[in-house]
């Protein structure tokens, strides 16, 4: 990062006014009549309106429009746990992504606590202001256990985007990289390099899409995670392999799918070299991928490539799933976003991809040219459609799963 | 309340939109480069700039000018313990008063809760998101020892509006009246009906103004508090009064001041008449107060009256503070909102009640003429000029006593 993009990027966060986000009126609010509907004594009402049926919540307050990006800052970005308010700048940016790309408000919280059960209690407790909460930067494997305890205890959707909107974005992706390369996913040999939350998510919704658990090799700091490590915890356990296979390797030799949540540089090529024919390589360790795709292309031509970044083709970022699974949540009022809405996420996702991308698509994402293949498997972050047809997709998912709690609306998402 | 306004007041909360607030943006996100600077890469910035120096917290985000409107729905108006989620157009309304009167980007947070532990856990849990953080509709009373645990946990402002909002406007008015009746506060007879949270902070703000505490009488339901009653709680202790009086109509002979903060029609006339000569009334049970001003005025000629209601004279009404307390303890960052802003709140709100009225808020507030006199000793709520006189008398008590953090901006206030 060059120092006048650091000076740039702390120019944006202060100038003219600290932060990005900030609180606005929807209703007239300027005259004594004005504010005597909507404080004392016009307020009452709507109050006792709710008091007689909490559904009215959803009618007279902002709540159903409103998602809470929640963390402890135990894991910000890559940065680790630098606690909970140097999280502030990112909760901040995710606010503001759900504004400008699905219309959702959302305020973000910090919470300090000295253990799960507090954590949990205090998100718990807080749950009914919000019509959603997004949790963010919370470390694994804590995060599996709060996110669990929370959809168990919260009447809204929690959804840990740092796993399930990572793996959604990646499933898509990597169902239309298998089907450029020719594979069958239940018969995929999968590499995943890293064994944090992401990584354990991305290998979920993986089997959830076809993959076979025994065909995955996850992989952390110490190796290989096979069936007689004593060392790891009940998440990982998981994919315990039954192999003899120890190293990134012995795992890597013959290989259809490489999905890379570790750090720079991991992949080196000469294992890269021992894939199998026509490879797929999520190289999503950011802003440093585990192989530079120059040098993955000039080790396998026959390669399908991902990374986090925007500045290659294929890039895996949350922001194409996150405010859309919740725009479609909420507006079917969900109770909880379930694998049926993830894996209608992903279909949607995916399916965008292969249809052809308009002028404006082009031009708001600085290329010439997009056709579904190689090096566009996975749409665009600015690309428009993203809204309607996720967040359409999601709230129909709900519906058919039974965890909606109303109608769609009438030509809901239409364009 | 007519079925007319009752629906006007509906159809304000849910139309166009549910509620009356929502989260804006303040910095473009329109385009790939604006995102890498408000999310990845850039955010990283300012996080490593506040995991350096936390301070850099009010630089970089929005939590220097977002206050909490927190809640746990045990008092909510009028009308009871009603729940959080009841709550909730109430909150959000406060949020609408303090952006509208002083520009606090402001959200509400409902807290379900088992016991005062968990509430204030909760509530420290989360207090770093924000600047401020004024606590609203909790019932007495647990919400002393609730705003007095969250001073000593919290490193910003906790402020019970319901307490303190309603003593320094109440204290403002009282001081005027007093003037203008050519009574002295420490001689003054006081006559306090009701115990609640708003009346024990009247009480003891009015001590903190010279009031003696022997020469106020409370009551609560079961009559006058006295030293020999073993059923109340320790904060209305405090005002038990070694006296052999026992109901309204023994104390109220011969008193200077009542103020009622009870229920209505509760100040029958015949009692009203027995006060000592040029008495003032405070008969804040909204919507209907104690004694009806018409009837008040008609058994005594000499009395100064003021009423929590907007089509009477003298309205005590909370707004005329909170906006501009938290506006000046923001602007300065104090670490609380201590006794000296308190009085200082008070002194600035007195004086402008004696400043001649500009045209402009006649015409806001519907009035032809107002001039500082026994109809007029409390400023009006649309008067602008309360912003700049308030939020800037807190900003330098707080410097004055010690707790501002930050010096007051350059030209801070001025108009």
């Amino acid at each position: 990062m060059t120092e006048d993009f650091r000076q740039q990027a702390l120019d944006y966060h202060s100038l003219p006014t600290p932060g990005k986000i900030a609180v606005a009126l929807t209703k007239p609010a300027n005259t004594v009549e004005d504010l005597a509907l909507a404080y004392s004594p016009g307020v009452a009402e709507p109050v006792r309106e709710i008091a007689q049926d909490s559904d009215n919540v959803y009618k007279y307050t902002a709540k159903g429009n409103m998602v809470a990006v929640i963390t402890n800052g135990t894991a910000i970005l890559g940065l680790g746990n630098l606690g909970p308010l140097a999280s502030k700048p990112v909760m901040e940016g995710k606010s503001l992504l759900f504004k400008r790309f699905a219309g959702i408000d959302s305020i973000d919280i910090e919470v300090k606590h000295r253990t799960i059960d507090e954590f949990v209690d205090t998100v718990a407790n807080i749950a009914d202001t919000f019509g959603g909460i997004n949790l963010e930067d919370i470390k694994a494997p804590d995060c599996f256990e709060i996110e669990q305890r929370l959809i168990e205890r919260c009447n809204v959707p929690v959804f840990h985007d740092d796993q399930h909107g990572t793996a959604i974005v990646t499933a898509a992706g990597m169902l239309n990289a298998l089907e450029l390369q020719g594979k069958a996913i239940d018969e995929a040999v999968i590499v995943c390099l890293g064994a944090g939350a992401a990584a354990i998510a991305c290998m979920e919704l993986l089997i959830k899409c076809g993959a076979q658990r025994e065909k995955i090799y996850m992989l952390d700091r110490k190796g290989v995670i096979h069936t007689r490590r004593d060392d790891i915890n009940e998440y990982k356990q998981l994919f315990a392999n039954n192999t003899d296979k120890r190293t990134l390797e012995d795992v890597i030799a013959g290989a259809d799918i490489f999905v890379g949540v570790s750090g720079p540089d991991l992949l080196p090529p000469d294992a890269l070299a021992l894939m199998a024919e026509n490879p797929i390589v999520f190289a999503c360790s950011n802003p440093d991928p585990e192989i530079k795709p120059e040098l993955a292309h000039q080790v396998r031509n026959d390669l399908i490539m991902g990374t986090g970044r925007s500045d290659y083709p294929n890039q895996v970022n949350n922001v194409l799933c996150f405010p859309f699974i919740f725009r479609g949540a909420l507006d079917v009022r969900a109770s909880q976003i379930n694998d049926e809405m993830k894996l209608a996420a992903v279909h949607a996702i995916r399916e965008l991809a292969k249809e052809p991308v308009p002028q404006s698509v082009l031009e708001a994402s600085g290329v010439s040219h997009l056709e579904f293949g190689r090096e566009y498997i996975i749409p665009k972050p600015m690309d428009p459609r993203l809204l309607p047809r996720v967040a359409k997709a999601v709230a129909q998912a709900a519906i058919d799963s039974g965890v909606a709690r109303i109608e769609m609306p009438m030509g809901y998402m239409e364009v």
